[in-house]
């Protein structure tokens, strides 16, 4: 039986992805050699890496004047690389503070200049999205996480800024429209809806960059990638290949228009029920409620052991919630099927009828 | 037809491999997800990644008191890690430049301190591996690098050090013994004998950290990944995976010293041929000749045209030499089967027969 999975990340892809994954790891492109073993200085590689690149280009609109690269090293060695090709030195920038992620960025930023907060929601657990606050005008870029996985937030709308706009669209890149033009800088870890964990996409405005008179190490340099087209060094060959796959599914279903829908059907069927039935309760601010992440607790906790049963028993995974916030979080990314939701709607209603 | 694979890495794996992961793709472990859509916490991944680094301990014999880490970024980025963690600040450090890697390593080390090169074979297109030198007293570590893809050549000894020992293995760790205690870090890019693109390997005496009074930005700090076993953020699940496999295919067929006589009577075969076919000569020294990547020229570049006609329709792949030496590269890492050399052998004489 195929599971219903929800979990956080990595997390489920397209069915039709892992086929075309499976097949190339024996023969890619009838070649008689393995997608794995092949270098990534062939031709056909060399096809595969172009393609994944122009598929982000074309699917997220991004204009003219960026550049898309697939590195290595996951969000977390870009919460590094941001000060390192954007803050001037002895510069400064501004963070706004949305939870666990925004923290570990806010801290390698400290390490090279001073990283101001500019608001935090540090106060009610991050189960909002700070809305009042002023971005100085002289910091060299202002960072924000557009999806806060662990506490089911999401910003639905970015700030005007007078600075570099970088944003870490780890979690909600490419489930919905974004205007790339409002960003001089994008990032994002593959294992949510782009692909498998193992790269990591790095959307940025050349004009942005080496301006910070640092000497940056050759690998943390994004120009370095962009000149050798994201090829500097040996790529995450198998993860740029599945991501790719990834891309072409969701541009043969209608692209990110089409996405945005099924993730709002799907975040509307599941808020509904969790706003509807007595026995739960969400946890994120109501305007706030990510389409990605539903977090939500069951009021009384004595009957997790039975919800817990039910929801194995249907085919359910990966529904426990983060232990920052408890109870449960249901991850909904692109690939997930609004037939699964409702798979757990269902269990949340039997529960409902077995124990009113 | 499958091919004889002697593309230079990424590379040959076992064929066993292939279809292992090709299946986990699409149902690991019987448990109806994919490898690729699960959580890097969830049991069956925490098993692979322990899996992957006790295989490591066991086929080296890595003694106790030093760390196996999973990483991302490939050896480049270890070229900046390794100055990062082991060189204190106003430090110097020695390298042996045998080569392109060598180079970039060095280029790195030269950002945080004193790189000094204590000897080169840069006089000769890195022909051959540099054995008088002296390493001087008042450096941190020394750095060699143990295998020189491009160039043919092969460390068959390291020289005792007075400093720390750091050795780039990434061509050759895994091909034949060596003894890790002589070691104070050893690190590999994944995808030679060890798997695919996307990961890799850190060998680690920890003992030796913390000792630079540097600031160490969280995922260039070795100690960062050490304290979570190899998973403070997301790690490269399928490169992972599959990596394990590799060294389970290995553990299974006798490790480290079955496979080191297997690669010696492939270098034995192929080499032998060079020397005995009047059409053919190899570009690296004798005595510093790699066991793992042949270089080796058409004395007349007339022939060149047939003879690659002749080895592709024997179904070899991945022959062309490195532009930085021209001629031709056979790479046989673990995984490729004597026969293959042998087929290559055969072309080689056939060609004789038709020319002379």
């Amino acid at each position: 039986m195929k599971k219903h999975n929800f979990s956080a990340g990595p997390c489920i892809l397209p069915q039709e992805v892992f086929q075309q994954a499976s097949e190339a790891v024996l023969n890619f492109n009838n070649i008689d050699l393995s997608l794995i073993e092949i270098s990534h200085r062939s031709t056909d590689f060399v096809a595969v890496m172009e393609n994944a690149r122009s598929l982000v280009k074309e699917l997220l609109g991004v204009p003219e004047g960026y550049s898309v690269l697939f590195l290595q090293g996951g969000a977390s060695l870009e919460f590094l690389m941001v000060p390192y090709n954007l803050m001037k030195e002895g510069g400064k920038a501004a963070y706004l503070d949305t939870g666990t992620w925004a923290n570990k960025a806010i801290k390698e930023a400290s390490l090279l200049g001073d990283a101001v907060v500019v608001e935090s929601s540090k106060n009610k657990n991050y189960n909002y999205i700070p809305k009042e606050y002023k971005i100085p005008t002289d910091v060299d870029y202002f960072h924000c996480t557009s999806n806060n996985t662990i506490y089911g937030t999401q910003m639905k709308e970015f700030p005007a800024t007078p600075s570099l706009m970088v944003c870490d669209m780890s979690s909600d890149i490419f489930s919905k429209k974004v205007n790339v033009a409002d960003f001089d800088l994008i990032y994002a870890g593959a294992q949510k809806n782009m692909g498998p964990a193992g790269t990591t996409l790095v959307i940025v405005k050349d004009e942005v960059l080496g301006k910070t008179n640092r000497t940056i190490p050759t690998m943390l340099d994004y120009t370095t990638h962009i000149k050798k087209d994201s090829m500097f060094n040996t790529p995450p060959v198998f993860p740029v290949y599945v991501s790719m796959l990834t891309l072409e599914w969701l541009k043969k279903n209608g692209g990110v228009q089409w996405i945005e829908k099924v993730n709002k059907d799907k975040a509307d069927l599941l808020y509904g029920e969790i706003d509807r039935n007595p026995l739960f309760t969400g946890t994120a601010a109501v305007e706030d409620r990510s389409n990605m992440n539903v977090t939500f607790l069951l009021n009384d906790s004595s009957l997790e052991g039975e919800f817990n049963q039910m929801w194995q028993a249907a085919g359910c995974n990966g529904l426990k919630g983060h232990r920052s916030v408890g109870g449960y979080r249901a991850s909904m990314y692109n690939a997930l099927p609004l037939e699964s939701v409702q798979v757990l709607v269902d269990v949340m209603q039997e529960l409902e009828r077995k124990a009113l």
